[in-house]
């Protein structure tokens, strides 16, 4: 069957959240949000594109910092209203620098940062 | 720091995202939500507990199904907003009897069914 993005289902705000996957080692890098429009921009350009939910506009990843995601391929959920994106990412996914968003584990209760910025 | 799930980033309806990863293997198995509740009672009790957005109520993962997702460890973004569960998963994850709700990849443009029901 085809796959058409606005099959997926999305939110009230017309969003689906994305999981995105380092391909090769299964690090589970960031989650971030895509319109139908993204999703469709994704797989064409195979730059992996959100929805950047605070500046109201696409956010092409790396575009600016040179973190490129490039998509190696896209899979939808039994449900169709969640994404992965199993991608090859190009130095640090996450903003603060390090590899991945998810870097704070909680511990005994307590939250500890079990990874360091990337140089 | 002491983790307090109140601290988190809920969404309008008061959830979070939460992406279940096998912790063994790697594989991302699924992605539920959380209410504060739902994080806290999953930290207390090790079994991963979802809010049900369908029924509007806690789902214990595998009550029924006896399909259980033991917590190993819970993880944070750096923004807040989103967790990462370390699971040992019983069985399949999804609903559809698969060992991953992610099943379906998009290939050259088409729905491609990657992965069969486990017996």
């Amino acid at each position: 069957m085809a796959f058409d993005p606005s099959t997926l289902k999305f939110d009230d705000k017309g969003l689906i959240p994305v999981v995105a996957q380092d391909h090769a080692t299964g690090e589970v890098l960031m989650v971030a949000w895509m319109n139908a429009e993204a999703v469709a921009k994704t797989l064409e350009t195979g730059r992996v594109t959100y929805w950047s939910r605070s500046r109201q506009s696409f956010w092409i990843k790396g575009e600016t910092s040179g973190h490129v995601q490039t998509l190696v391929e896209l899979r939808v959920d039994c449900d169709r209203d969640c994404l992965l994106a199993l991608v090859e990412q190009e130095g640090p996914a996450c903003h603060t620098n390090r590899r991945s968003c998810f870097y704070t584990a909680i511990r005994d209760g307590e939250e500890t940062e079990i990874m360091s910025p990337m140089v």
